[in-house]
């Protein structure tokens, strides 16, 4: 398996920013994205240097091609779970393994909170991918708990395999979701277990379910590297920006105000600088 | 006078990105720019997110067109001093003064180391200004230190009024020198009175002059604001990038490595965000 120098999760202002000053530096470097993030939801932006009065869509489109131009590798899949192994890291999108020597979190200011239950049912009925697991609930009764419009497609996807009940977290476009799912619009409270079934607690009432898939555009970091500190719900760094996990950096509004995009570049830049520093002496 | 709610010195990645972040909370700006600092020298940098393969000058060249688009007025003069004065400050360019509510300090690396006895001697015989002062040595012997290409034109200027000789302190193109100044290939070391004359001391000997111009892109911090705390040669700020002078704020590579355009944009926007903060509570 081919191991990157670094993998970087998110593709946002410090990802680009990070990956362009990684390739500089002669890594190979791999990038993740998935949802969009604020830079995608930004109007127009008038105060980064270099690109007057742009949207923030066109402002991605730009930083990924340039960084793609560049020789960064992307990827737009769900990062799940960061692993510590030995010497680097293992990470999981859907049933996908990459392998780094570092990575780097710029995943932005996206907060997801799990439902009470959800993370303890995890694998035991609860999913997080539907390519993953949709074939366990063939023919049966299938909740999501959708929380963007990334949901839409995957539940698409589920609808071909079971019965699916849709229910909206975060409110999105559902314009194109399959005829035979039903959207119901209660918000959903707690996830828990009753012998084989699992049941949805929502503001409104209970319901069944065999398989429930939650799908947001980005997962718990308490989900994706429960090893990480955090301080007042801030990932806790050091100078250049390495968190209490040796090899995992982390940047951007992922690290608090200002949710700015120039702070994110800058924050990029210097740990992609610390980041080849630290490889530089993993080796000797 | 018109007071601006805040002087930059400096225009590079910084001072442009406070710049702009500035207009975006309504400031009234002024960025002050002169010799030509580390972007203007760059052949080429890739990255700088948004700007592929950029030359440096170029990148100065949009980055200060599009501070000026956001109504920042830009000014090429050499800022001298910044005196304290009650609730703001004033700012010397020649014989020009400049007030402000706050500073912005993002002069860049360059890193000027005085002669011995040039800070001691300045207005007794020594200027950095020879517009302001040239007509003192009508008639008489100049001597020109020159910095950087900035002192051809003030030396020729000189040449006008003097009998100018011209010691080079940093290698620069000196084709444009008029044809009556004396180039003198020593290195100076030194600055000393002697009577009624001054003594430029050089690796090679010593000249005697009437008047002493030290003619850099830029002056000594120490020089500048004599207030200003450093620590190892790098000026103190707190998280907001206030220096030890309240109301005076600090960016980009004056504060140190990494001396990268994505970490001064990244500080430019803090230290404009922080300098509305402090203007808001001014006003309180």
């Amino acid at each position: 398996m081919k191991v990157y120098d670094l993998i970087i999760v998110g593709a946002g202002a410090a990802g680009c920013s990070a990956a362009l000053t990684a390739r500089q530096r002669n890594l190979r470097v791999l990038m993740f994205y998935f949802g969009d993030g604020a830079m995608e939801k930004a109007h127009r932006m008038d105060n980064y240097p270099g690109m007057p009065q742009v949207e923030g869509k066109e402002m991605v489109r730009v930083f990924r091609l340039q960084a793609a131009d560049a020789g960064v590798e992307l990827k737009k899949q769900l990062i799940t779970k960061v692993l510590p192994v030995n010497d680097g890291f293992s990470l999981l999108a859907g049933n996908d393994l990459y392998e780094a020597k570092t990575v780097l979190l710029a995943l932005g200011a996206l907060r997801v909170n799990p439902l009470p239950g959800e993370e303890e049912l995890l694998g035991q009925g609860v999913s997080y991918c539907a390519t993953c697991d949709g074939m366990f609930y063939r023919g049966k009764r299938i909740i999501v708990i959708a929380g963007g419009r990334e949901a839409v497609e995957e539940a698409n996807y589920l609808a071909d395999l079971g019965q699916v009940t849709y229910f909206i977290e975060k409110p999105h476009d559902t314009q194109e979701l399959a005829a035979s799912i039903t959207v119901v619009k209660e918000k959903p409270k707690q996830i828990r277990q009753s012998g084989q079934d699992l049941i949805l607690v929502t503001d409104q009432g209970e319901h069944e379910t065999d398989g429930l898939f939650v799908l947001r555009p980005a997962v718990a970091m308490t989900q994706m590297l429960p090893e990480l500190e955090t301080r007042k719900g801030v990932i806790s760094t050091d100078h250049d920006l390495m968190t209490n996990v040796p090899g995992v950096f982390a940047a951007g509004d992922i690290l608090g105000a200002p949710l700015q995009v120039t702070k994110a570049v800058g924050e990029g830049n210097r740990a992609a600088l610390a980041i080849a520093s630290y490889l530089r002496k993993q080796v000797s």
